[in-house]
C-alpha cells in the first residue's frame, strides 16, 4: 500500500485558490489573464517550488513544474489541469486538477519510492477561453487566434505576454509527440452521472468531438395583421419546427450523444412583424464522429423538409470542430485497478465539456478521472464537489501515477 | 354623373409630399414629430387653405380643416388619414387618405351642387407609434402614454407641442359621440387580398382587435456537453413546440385570424448553454373577440401539456388589447353603392392592421375603403400602389361622401 495524500491540506489549498478572485457569491472570477489569474498562477508555481520542484514558464504561458525521478532517460508524466475560470465561476473546475497533482508530487517527492520517470505539474492557461495553453503545447494554436480578445478584455497575444510567455516564440512550447510519457488530467465532472449513481470515480473514455453549425432560416418578413396565415413564409416557425425536430432526431437513437440549440437570433423580431429570418447555433457533440454525421444526415434532411413545408429556405455553415479525443486504455485500466485497490467505485464516462486533456491525447497517451459535483453544478458559484471526493481523486491519481510509472 | 375628382393632380401631390423625408431607396421617413414629419403637415394646411378650408389644430396635435355646407346645424362629414410614416415606409400608407381627402374637397367646393353637411378633411397624428392622434380625439389617450418617446426621439407630450397642441389640455380635443355625421378613410391594404382577386376595391368590415401576451418558459439552463438530454429542462425546446402549436391551433379553424410569434428572447443565449428561460410574444387579431378567446383557450392548454413534457414552466402575462372595431353598414352600403356605379369590383374584407378609422367607430358611423397593394408591400420603399388605384379610391371616396350627405 502506498502513501495517500494529505486529504486536510488539499482542501485547505483549494480554499486558499479560491480566495483569489473571491466573488460576493461565494464564487470565483479569474477569467484568463486577469490581475486574479496571474496572481493565482504566481501563488501556485510558489507552491511547486516550497516542494523542490523545478518551475518554468513556456512560451505560450503554461506554468510546467518538474520533479526529478530515478531514470533521466525516462520522458516525463504529466498531470495538471487549468486555474483560470468562467467569469464568476465556481472553486473547483480546474483547480483541483492542479492542486492535486501538486500533492500528489509532493507525496512523491517525499516517498520513499520516488518515480523513475520525472513528473512534471502543468497549470495550463485559459482552458476556459479555448483550450488555448494546451492547444499551444501541440501546436494546434493559429497566429490568427492571437489577436482575438478573451473575457479579461486582453487580445490572446497580449495576455500571452502577461503570463510571461512570448507569443512570437509559439513554436518554442510545442511537445513533441512522444515526448511525454502519458499524461492524466483529474477534473469535477460538472455533470450529474457521479452522484445520480452514488459512483465515487469516473474513467473518462474521452472527451466528445463538438460540432458547430450556424443555421438560417429565410422567409419573407411581412405584416402581422396584413398576411393571412396561408400566405406567410414565417421563418421563426421553420426554425420552431427545425428546434423540435433536432430534439427528435438526437433522441431517437440510443447513446450519450447530445444535440442543442441554445442561441436564436430574428430578424425583425418585432411583435406585429412576421420573422423574415432566423439564425440558430446547432451543437452536436459525441465520442463517435460517424454517429454525429448520421446525426446530421437527418436533421439536414428534416430541416430541408421543414423550409418546404413553412415556405423558406435553410442553410447550414459549419462553424468550429473539435474531433472526438477518446482516453488511452492504460491510463483507463489504470483508473479502474487503482480505484479498486482503494475500495472506490467507478464507472466509464465521456466526458461532454472540452478539456486540455483532449489536446494531449496527441502527445502521449492520455486520459482523465471525474469525481462528483454536487446537483452537476459547474461554470457557477454553486459549484462544489465534497471534500472527501477531491481527497479519493487525488489518491486515485497518485496510484495512476505510480502504476503508469511502472509501465515501461 | 357627379363630376370626379382630378386624378393627375392626385399622383402628383403624392409625388410631391413623397419628396418630403424622402430616402434614398425611394422610400419617405417621416416619424411622427420628426422636422419631416412637421414640414409635410404644414404642406398639407397650405394645400386645405388653398381651396378655401378653415384649418385647426386640436390639442393633440391633429390637424382639421372643414368646408362649409349647405346646413350649417348638421353634424360634419370627416375624411382623410395621418401623414406620418414608419422609419423609412412607403409613400402611400397614410398619404393616399389624407390628399385623397384633400382632392374630395376640392372637387367639392367647386361643384354645382354643394353638401348639405359640413366636410372635415383631418391629418391624424403619429398613426404609425399607436394611432395617437385619434385616441386622442375619443379621449383614450393616457396621460401616463405622454411620457412614452416615440421613433423619432421625442416624448408623445414634446412632440404634441411641436405640432402646435397642448398636452395640459387634451380633454379639449375629444370629439363627443354624434358629434360627426360619419368618418370614412380611404387607405392601402397592405395585403395581397386585391391583388390577388384582381379586385379594385376592399370594403372592409371592421379592424381587428388585437391582443398581446408575453410568454415566459422557465427551464433550467446548464452545460451543453455535460447535461445528457433525459436531463435538460430546456426552454427553448418549449418556446420552439409552443411556437409550432401557436400555428397549428389558429389554423385548426377557418376564418380569417391571424396569430403571430414575433419576437423571441433567449437567456442565457449561448451556443453551448441549454436555453434556461425563453420569453416569447403572442398575438393574435380577429375582428370577432370570441373567436380570439377561443384560440386563446386552446394554446393555453396546449402550452401547459408542452411545458409538463419538456420539464418547464410556462406563464401568459396579458400585455396590450385593442377592441376590434367593425365599421358601420351604412359605409360599407355607400362604398358598394357607389364602386358599382363606378363599375369597379368589391370585396368585404378585415383590416388586420390598426387604423385611425378605429377610434372614430365610438363617435359615429365610420368605415374604410381599400385599394390594393402591390405584391402587398407596405411599411417599406418599394410600396406602391398604381395611380388608376389611387385615383379610384379618391372617386370612390367622393361618391361615397356625397351619399352619406343624402342620408340623414
Amino acid at each position: 500500500m502506498t502513501a495517500l495524500i494529505d486529504g486536510p491540506r488539499l482542501t485547505a489549498r483549494l480554499r486558499d485558490l479560491a480566495a483569489i478572485g473571491a466573488t460576493a457569491g461565494g464564487g470565483v472570477h479569474r477569467p484568463a489573464y486577469s490581475d486574479d489569474d496571474l496572481k493565482a498562477r504566481e501563488v501556485v508555481r510558489g507552491w511547486m517550488r516550497e516542494i523542490g520542484m523545478t518551475v518554468r514558464v513556456d512560451t505560450a504561458g503554461n506554468t510546467f513544474a518538474r520533479l526529478e525521478g530515478n531514470d533521466p532517460t525516462l520522458p516525463p508524466i504529466v498531470i495538471g489541469s487549468h486555474t483560470d475560470t468562467v467569469p464568476d465561476g465556481g472553486r473547483y473546475d480546474g483547480a483541483l486538477g492542479v492542486l492535486a497533482a501538486l500533492e500528489v508530487a509532493r507525496t512523491l517527492g517525499v516517498s520513499a519510492q520516488p518515480l523513475r520517470h520525472p513528473l512534471e505539474v502543468v497549470d495550463f492557461q485559459n482552458e476556459e477561453g479555448g483550450i488555448v495553453g494546451s492547444k499551444a503545447v501541440v501546436g494546434r494554436l493559429d497566429a490568427a487566434e492571437l489577436s482575438r480578445t478573451a473575457v479579461s478584455g486582453f487580445t490572446l497575444s497580449e495576455g500571452i505576454k502577461r503570463l510571461g510567455g512570448n507569443p512570437d516564440r509559439l513554436g518554442d512550447c510545442v511537445l513533441a509527440p512522444g515526448s511525454r510519457a502519458a499524461y492524466v488530467e483529474l477534473h469535477i465532472e460538472q455533470g450529474r452521472v457521479l452522484e445520480r449513481g452514488a459512483i465515487d470515480i469516473g474513467i473518462v473514455e474521452g472527451i466528445v468531438g463538438i460540432w458547430y453549425w450556424e443555421v438560417t432560416f429565410d422567409g419573407v418578413a411581412s405584416h402581422a395583421g396584413t398576411t393571412p396565415m396561408p400566405d406567410r413564409h414565417d421563418a421563426l416557425l421553420a426554425a420552431a419546427r427545425f428546434i423540435d425536430s433536432v430534439h427528435a432526431v438526437v433522441t431517437s437513437i440510443p447513446g450519450r450523444h447530445v444535440g442543442t440549440v441554445g442561441r436564436l437570433a430574428i430578424h425583425p423580431g418585432a411583435p406585429n412583424v412576421i420573422p423574415g429570418r432566423v439564425v440558430v447555433t446547432l451543437e452536436l457533440r459525441d465520442l463517435v464522429g460517424s454517429t454525429v454525421e448520421r446525426l446530421y444526415g437527418t436533421i439536414e434532411a428534416r430541416a430541408a423538409q421543414i423550409a418546404r413545408d413553412t415556405g423558406t429556405s435553410v442553410q447550414f455553415r459549419p462553424t468550429t470542430h473539435t474531433v472526438p479525443a477518446p482516453t488511452h486504455a492504460c491510463v483507463r485500466d489504470a483508473i479502474e485497478q487503482v480505484a479498486c485497490g482503494l475500495s472506490l467505485s467507478t464507472t466509464l464516462l465521456p466526458s461532454g465539456a472540452g478539456h486540455d486533456a483532449q489536446q494531449m491525447t496527441v502527445v502521449c497517451p492520455s486520459g482523465m478521472l471525474f469525481v462528483p459535483s454536487v446537483e452537476g453544478l459547474s461554470h457557477a458559484p454553486r459549484e462544489l464537489t465534497k471534500d472527501q471526493d477531491c481527497i479519493n481523486g487525488a489518491n486515485v491519481l497518485l496510484g495512476v501515477v505510480r502504476r503508469l510509472d511502472d509501465l515501461d
